[in-house]
């Protein structure tokens, strides 16, 4: 294990959110909040650690995969072990289990919250908790990696670590440019939203607010009622963006490259669809009872659909309440998410597909043995190595899932609330079903469950494997 | 598609099926119960029926996978229609498709009920009704193919398709012979409850019925309290006689021929016995205060663990209302399940420890990536086909346990209640929690939901692939 470009990536990556601190201390003053200075000691400190960390540039400057994972994982620890900081210095969470609770769940992009009262916050510590969405959303480390081409190292398998989803094709030859692509796509998606929210009156302190929780997928909100406060075309906004969000960003490089052919051709984007509007269906024809018209229910349930299938967790309505169908569909939706290659989290459509198709050639298999078939996604073959990681990932992903469920079990929670806690945070989504609904939150575990739910957004945000390759004692020998 | 083979092969089953079904109707004339007459007429029914299609042999005797399958799922299906006229003729279930519940679950050895009072059934109805257990059992194609060689044709498919779990080795190079050991054993240990039971003062009825619950592991019993009703002593035997029903029969084969090394080398059986053990410490644990004595925990925690793991689902107190730990302990081993070559269902200890190997060398693949590591059970190496079928039956599971979950929240009662409703039917285990819980029972389902529960039972109990083949257009296509 190279520990001193371990130790060296951190410490760029402490510089980074020391910067990125900067702007809730803005907003701070701007408020007149005296919680504005607690964001600038912490920034003080992340750029203190950060220069000791990045002081010594490492003498190899190789980064195998077992490396470039244990960077990943560590790098969102560390992002957040410092970014909770502040809502303790503050005082708007004083418990520091809390805090980091809240901090992994913004940059995790899961948005579940362990506040009884969202309203009670600092505007400037409501600002960092959002902002963190937004950092996060796009990967940590798609920042670093527009920056790392100054080590000259391969950067490759950074990227392979950091990719949200099995198959994101690899736009541009460079991963550098790849990454400025992405994250201009990200900006443009963000502005975009922040324009049509403030023209249709949003005060641009709520519009900065969603928009970061809607393209992070993240679902951080200021209110209490989350989203539902706010006017109906704001939500029908709100759930257009979200849906955008949860695209593959292929795509839409695809269609600014005016490939609009390609763009259409993403099997998975056309499941997300299929799968997006058959799910609004049967929920508006399902909760048609409890709304006053049918376009209150479409609106409702093409919303919460949105939000769940997209992990963000937003609400514009207590879904806890809707029949069970309703509710089970909204589950299964949480498994299986966006996706890949969008800043959704969940197990990711393609994975699904590919499941499925597996399946399918299997048991032809069983019925004619002799038959040689592929597995193709978008008309070329899926590689070996792909289908096995993704069995692999399914395995460890439902491993997770039980032993999560099981191990909070000890709170004495109802079965639903510890089955939709833990799919809630696996899958980055924000709030569950019964004690974790979306009016509630999950200030009710203790803290040994709350570290388990910790790592489950961890395990979640980073596509499993860097995370449980941590766990491995055989990653931390030298040889 | 060889039709006329599956025909004259039912035949022969429903031939079978009109000799178990004189047992019920001597014990309804011993009982001198009107309904006896009712098993009568259906022995007579099965009797011609089974005539009419074994009357022509078939041309040519070759059964490959596919014909095989069919075979198999149509044997289950066309005992359980029949099996279920009886109670409707007897007016014990005047609903058919109760009926057809209540006979699938017999002779899948799930034990689900629909009967709101047990109790009220005729003693002829539920002998029966546990005798299907004890059919079911051992597999009704064991019975066959004990028989089979009179059609001379290749058995081996068959034997595929009905040998429970991946990895049962063959005992000796015949299958006839195989299933007559099998059968044997099974016999042998069926009349050592019996006796057991009889000498701790049961009565021959009473053990009659516990022992075909026990050793089909399938937990149908003929009071509404279950094994609770029983003495203490009662409850242990059953406790032992369960978790010998849980143990891979391989292992009895190699203890009677003297091979004792063999059988304390099965891994499966290993983690059988941990995972017992380990379950009922954590429960005894944990349940210690509701029960007067620790010994009285321990009972009811080693009584339930074994019902659970060993998929039979008797009880001897209301589960449900144990602490969240213990129940979700619950639900994690009815989805584990016990050995494969047992009679248990659940996805079977030697699937999920393959599942955990291919984790564990597919991580360590990412950290060393020049290893070269194969996958061993009980020291052999597991080939290929065997990995990727055990993957494969894993993504199947899961997605008929959220399908189903699915569909069955239609009717609109709570997550739990449908989700281990689901569990208990897909492993064939019984109760399940919540409203599906050990007291109470399955009649609060709609039809459509039943027939969901029908084939969770018979796809749990035929190791999935013979009854999702059977949803493949492909299968019954002629070419």
């Amino acid at each position: 294990m190279n520990y001193y470009i371990i130790l060296y990536i951190l410490g760029c990556v402490l510089k980074f959110e020391s910067a990125f601190l900067l702007l809730p201390f803005l907003v701070g003053l701007l408020y007149h909040e005296n919680a504005a200075y607690s964001y600038l000691i912490t920034a003080a400190l992340c750029f203190l650690m950060g220069m000791l960390l990045s002081s010594k540039k490492p003498a190899s400057k190789n980064l195998f995969i077992r490396e470039g994972f244990v960077t990943v994982a560590a790098s969102w620890m560390v992002m957040s072990i410092f970014g909770a900081l502040p809502f303790v210095i503050s005082g708007d969470i004083p418990s520091y289990v809390d805090a980091l609770f809240e901090t992994i769940s913004g940059f995790t992009t899961t948005g579940s919250s362990i506040l009884n009262n969202v309203e009670a916050l600092s505007r400037t510590g409501l600002f960092w908790r959002s902002f963190t969405h937004w950092v996060g959303g796009m990967g940590v480390l798609v920042f670093i990696m527009a920056i790392l081409p100054l080590m000259g190292g391969s950067t490759m398998n950074l990227m392979k670590a950091e990719s949200t989803g099995p198959s994101i094709s690899k736009l541009v030859p460079h991963v550098k440019d790849t990454a400025k692509i992405l994250y201009g796509m990200y900006i443009a998606l963000t502005l975009c939203e922040i324009f049509m929210l403030c023209l249709f009156k949003m005060p641009i302190y709520d519009a900065l607010i969603t928009t970061f929780g809607t393209v992070g997928t993240g679902g951080f909100g200021i209110y209490n009622s989350s989203i539902g406060g706010y006017s109906p075309e704001i939500q029908i906004i709100v759930t257009i963006f979200l849906v955008l969000s949860g695209i593959n960003y292929t795509a839409y490089f695809y269609i600014l490259s005016f490939k609009f052919k390609e763009a259409f051709r993403i099997e998975e984007v056309r499941w997300y669809f299929l799968i997006f509007f058959s799910s609004v269906a049967v929920i508006t024809y399902n909760i048609r009872g409890l709304y006053q018209s049918f376009g209150e229910s479409l609106r409702h349930a093409a919303f919460q659909v949105a939000s769940i299938i997209t992990t963000a967790g937003f609400a514009t309505t207590d879904f806890d309440l809707w029949p069970e169908l309703s509710k089970t569909i909204l589950v299964v939706i949480m498994i299986i998410g966006s996706c890949s290659g969008s800043t959704a989290g969940g197990m990711k459509i393609s994975r699904v597909v590919m499941l499925i198709k597996t399946i399918k050639k299997e048991l032809s298999l069983v019925v004619h043995p002799r038959e040689v078939k592929k597995i193709r996604m978008d008309g070329h073959v899926v590689n070996h190595e792909t289908l096995r990681n993704t069995n692999v990932f399914f395995v460890i992903y439902f491993v997770i899932l039980l032993t999560s469920t099981l191990l909070i079990s000890i709170d004495n929670f109802d079965f639903t609330t510890n089955f939709t806690a833990t799919v809630a945070t696996l899958n980055n989504i924000g709030p569950g079903l019964a004690m974790v609904g979306p009016t509630r939150n999950f200030s009710i575990y203790s803290p040994f469950s709350k570290f388990v739910l910790m790592f489950n957004m961890l395990a979640g945000r980073l596509e499993l494997f860097p995370i449980v390759v941590m766990l491995l004692p055989s990653t931390w020998k030298r040889k």
